[in-house]
């Protein structure tokens, strides 16, 4: 049985997010949506807040699960025994981004494997920090997020 | 008529900036200059110490306006009937930047157009953080700024 | 009255183009949308297919005129008092060759302005020669290039 | 039972593309590394010696096959029922140049999806393009290609 | 005698930035390995702690020298009569921005040249952030920072 | 002492080249400028020419050696005991081309170290293929090469 981890912030969960995710799932048995905390990041919505809307988005794809970690990804795919990582790539600055995260990931236990999708076309623009600066400007960001979810 | 915007913080308006506005300001029948402000982002210069460095660049225009607005861009462009975005790029990092601007402002508003001109070669290493970083040294940044601004 | 120049090999035409060379024709009085000719290249059509298409596709944009054009495309402006140079930016590849050759043109001919539009989101992936190699393997191109045209 | 194709020209295959190989083998049920046709395009060594290279580099393992096809790579998997095609990102240009294909074969045939893995740092630095340099000009590359492969 | 400046945070030190050193310490009869002072930014580790693992790692080369500096480091390179600045390339985000300070620099001090060296593969995936990344996780760093530090 | 190449195709040499051949001379002790020949790829110029302007270019400066070389660049620089090579970064696409052929160059003969030099500002959009572009299409280029040579 296959197992994955789609790691992130989700602060918020975009379109981008629940495509790449909804695609990930069709790949393996299951998929866990996790969201990493950082004590020293500054988000705009509570851990819970967060996994709430996770739970909402995915509440009808039973081989998705949501859930909050702390620590290490790769220490947490160790316990979890979870080889594959899930990432989405929307842009080169992302890439060069992961890239260093998926080796460093790989020098810290070597029996990780890092795969990336790319983002739809339709909603490659779309990136939680774009979503916040809509909503700090008071703008609509209902076309940028899952439909479940109302901000 | 035509009218564009040329949005930015300007924190503080370079050389570059200068000349994009001017190079912008051949093409459209008005130009406004207009310096977002976002509560979040912590500033150098004070909003009205940025604007009055940029009417004093540009008081010799009579078709460039300089101006403060408050929240999103496409807001201020739908209320002010401004179909025009302009833009300088300077490097690749930027230009990855605008264009997921670019593509969320078009789908905020359909009818906005955003246009990039090219930072002049003379001024391509030229940024506001580069400025800030060499005022906070002590460093000269006269030959980085536009010539009536003292800083 | 600003005129403006879309140079290009359109080799063939996208849907990519049409979108480009459509918004830039709003932006202008005039808008001319030109094929250069370079010996020493190869193409997979010939001039007079490529500016066929061209017509067909904008025969109705009284504003749009299309043509052949030899030698420097500064040259040509130059001749044709034209100051403005319009492009499409769909990739950061294509960014740092624009740069170059926008800034070139400025040294040979200072009169001139090189606008950049940004490829829709949704034409951001078709590029001619993707076109070409889908025509070469007998695929169907038909959603990547102007409804008009047949290949 | 899931099946994934890795295209490729594969002119030489190297010890970049064997690592990614081995890797993808392990997600999917049936691997099939194929080598894409293309009447206009020049090789340095032909189809069936690049075949053969393919088949000595991966004859130990039972879920790999090599093969040659024709056409478009989407209508490949159609014809055989392959919903995956795996890729490896070595650069940022080979990342933007995949996304524009990658995006071109889900237009072309939406269920298709595109996995991408990293090229491992080890071998990150080596191309088949910098292969045939070094053997144009009589450099030994040996520690470039899969073990089994003398050139 | 020629004398160059590697410049940097070093918040940590990584196995980067000490073959960096090394590599560099070949090449000029002398070099300084710096540790500019930013009041405005936030670092993990104070300004006496990475002194002291610069000194550790390189105690053993007798032409290097490691220091503490404030102000510019065009200006500390005026006052030490320093034509030279070392930096490490390792991503095109790193060569953007290195290109920018490089070329600011040239601008406020004529004389100084800029050489960059690239980071050796086996740690290209290897940043401060990411090292400070792993520690605020409780993860071992061990395997990116020189060996005789211990954090 | 120390002796460094500079390698390249010089078709033709650019201002930028001759730039970055003074700077780099200032470095070393000896500088060897070298053509590189590969029979597989199609020159403007023959390599006497090419050679002829290089040695016009820098005929006042006695520590510049100009000369046409077969083979890989390591070999070459393994013959004649040059422990350095100095490119000219121009572009991101260059240097992540510059990146793989330096650390293919390190595996090959692991004495040989790359420094890298940035093109001037003034002379960053300058490449040879542009001025070929140029010439071919009958414009001027005198702005864009060394004084001496009249193309």
């Amino acid at each position: 049985m296959k197992t994955a981890i789609f790691p992130g912030s989700f602060d918020p969960i975009t379109k981008g997010h629940e495509d790449i995710a909804l695609r990930a799932s069709r790949l393996f048995d299951n998929l866990i949506i996790a969201i990493g905390q950082n004590i020293d990041k500054k988000y705009m919505f509570s851990p819970e807040q967060r996994l709430s809307w996770l739970i909402k988005t995915f509440e009808k794809h039973p081989n998705i699960q949501c859930m909050l970690y702390e620590g290490l990804t790769v220490d947490f795919c160790k316990q979890h025994h979870i080889n594959y990582i899930v990432r989405g790539l929307r842009t080169l600055a992302d890439f060069e981004n992961e890239q260093s995260i998926a080796h460093l990931n790989k020098q810290l236990y070597p029996e990780i494997e890092t795969l990336f999708l790319l983002t739809d076309n339709r909603f490659s623009h779309i990136s939680s920090s774009g979503v916040r600066e809509i909503i700090l400007h008071k703008g609509n960001v209902k076309d940028f997020i899952p439909e479940p979810i109302i901000i």
